[in-house]
């Protein structure tokens, strides 16, 4: 294992659409010791990936994408990656064990598919399938080549507050826990974005896309490998001009063990909010509660990310901005070169992925 | 009307089950142009109507109690009230407009009655009913005597925060309302509690209780007559000890106009927070957003009473603690006095409740 030198800025928190958090750099592995290749640039939510497996120790090797102004603006970030000029230089890079990739949503798994039969493990920008055809796909190939399909689902594994209150559940702050929710307003941003962004065929629908980060931080938090989805509603409130953008979404399930989850989604950030997204998460356990105020604090700091925990002690806010290494990253390179699955089960990254589309289509079915 | 010349002390949270907020008095009376009296004191509420009536000009006249300590209590607190040897002696009292109660809560509806048909107002704690019986018998008598029966949503009508979020709402501060979500802990103190507190026949299940409060805020905020529920759940999750009580409780719903609303309501307060419940109320519009923190400030005050408000303009705290005159109050005496309804019309009053006890009925059906 490399020491902890490199430090790295804490915090790079860009309004809209692009979120690339930047943490403490704890490297697991030395220079040139596990290369990665990054193609299909569709979603900003590359550059966090990026920098995830790059703070973590991970080499870029190659960068692909059909798009000449994307690929310019990725080189002047991370000068490092060489071009490549298809995708099948990328799947024939030896030195590639893992391709990193934020493809328009209904194209991440065909070329997830790809990457596993390459040889090599993907990880893949949330969501990661837009149908329930594309996940059974999806779990054949991972069953038949062993190969990671990991997903990079950001508003838990690179968020601070959030690592911080599953640490803290781990450690029994709270108790058994009982109920998750989380509010995860997100800017519409409507001028910035692509055609892509607009029609759901694409895009899988708001369940399916914020929804499913929101139902792996239920899964994570209150221990659940299964649950019952009670009610899903997408709608298009108030962007007629966009007939096919679910700006509104809810989702309510019981778990297996009993535990509660709702979840609210929505584009709905106002003009004037600090942050592109007021995202909340309240736990409650049997000994006590959680929150976490993941990128912004309102009226009083932002960017922040903090957690204030209540129970038997007392009330108490732990300030996280900046405060991690986001493990996942160092965690899911480990997996890839020891074939385990510390980072997160296979079926962990499935189930959210199945539920977030079961309710898509509960709401979409009503 | 009188002038606003007396003031009394701004704040008094008291913890646990006694929530007895005091406002800036504005009363809307002389002395004894409108007298009330009391009778049934077995819930705390009782001290927060009455000092909602008194700070709003009405004249203390009786109190009725079958229990000698609690009696004792109230007439410590309020020394003008006069001690009725029988609930028939209040309903015989000329000079008693309005009767405020909080009795056990299955016995709410019967006592209503007698009072309207007595032909006086009555005003009690929530809930107001504990069947869809009760409801409608109060209805019918309702018709016949067309005396008002109100009810004491004390989450919204006694908190500062509640009611300013309702005026920033009405003046257009973020649009049109989208969804309203309450999440409502309260400290459950099992220790102080009395027995009809843990029998589900008497106190009518967590839905009906403390539900009736969220969903009259959901119905105010979002300007909603009517609601379709969507899920409703209400679970005892760990306290075995006390095997009628609900401990957790949850509803969704979709008003007729396309609001959603959800709620989580629950005992699980813990013993560090600094009041008896972290209250929040999440407020989304097509133009902002208020989130109201209604009791406390989480590791920062306590007690508390906050508005936080985003739109075009940006990011703003509101403190709203001893900042109100809790107007309900003053509204209904005149309501009394002119037989009009601007305090609150009597079927939202019988909505919020009847939509509560639909809730609690689909979650004992499941």
């Amino acid at each position: 294992m490399a020491d902890n030198s490199s430090q790295t800025p804490a915090v790079n928190i860009k309004d809209g659409a692009s979120y690339a958090p930047m943490g403490q750099s704890e490297k697991v592995v030395e220079p040139e010791q596990f290369g990665f290749s990054v193609a299909f640039l569709d979603h900003g939510h590359i550059h966090g990936q990026t920098n995830g497996l790059l703070q973590a120790g991970a080499t870029l090797r190659y960068v692909y994408d059909s798009d000449p102004k994307r690929l310019a603006a990725f080189c002047e970030k991370y000068p490092q990656a060489m071009v490549a000029t298809s995708f099948e230089q990328i799947l024939a890079d030896q030195s590639t064990k893992l391709v990193a990739s934020a493809a328009i949503p209904n194209l991440r798994a065909d070329i997830g598919i790809r990457v596993m039969q390459a040889g090599k493990d993907y990880f893949t920008d949330k969501a990661p399938f837009t149908t329930l055809e594309q996940l059974a796909a999806v779990k054949a190939v991972v069953e038949q080549t062993s190969q990671i399909y990991a997903v990079y689902y950001a508003e838990r594994l690179h968020n601070e507050a959030a690592w911080k209150a599953g640490e803290l559940i781990a450690q029994g702050a709270i108790g058994r826990v009982l109920q998750v929710i989380n509010l995860a307003p997100h800017r519409l941003a409507k001028d910035t974005r692509p055609d892509w962004f607009f029609d759901k065929q694409q895009y899988g629908g708001i369940l399916t896309d914020i929804g499913s980060h929101q139902v792996e931080q239920f899964l994570t938090y209150a221990g659940v490998s299964n649950a019952q989805i009670n009610f899903a509603r997408a709608s298009n409130m108030n962007n007629a001009d966009k007939p096919e953008l679910e700006d509104f979404g809810e989702i309510s399930m019981t778990a297996d063990n009993g535990a509660s989850f709702y979840t609210r989604v929505d584009w709905f950030t106002p003009q004037g909010q600090a942050t592109w997204g007021d995202g909340r998460t309240f736990i409650i356990g049997t000994a006590g509660n959680i929150e976490c105020r993941k990128y912004n604090d309102v009226a009083r700091q932002a960017p922040a990310s903090k957690v204030f925990l209540t129970n038997a002690e007392g009330e108490q806010e732990i300030d996280c901005l900046g405060q991690s290494s986001f493990p996942y990253f160092g965690q899911l390179i480990l997996d890839c070169i020891n074939r385990t699955d510390n980072a997160m089960t296979q079926s962990h990254v499935f189930k959210a992925a199945e539920l977030s589309l079961l309710a898509q289509q509960m709401a979409d079915n009503t």
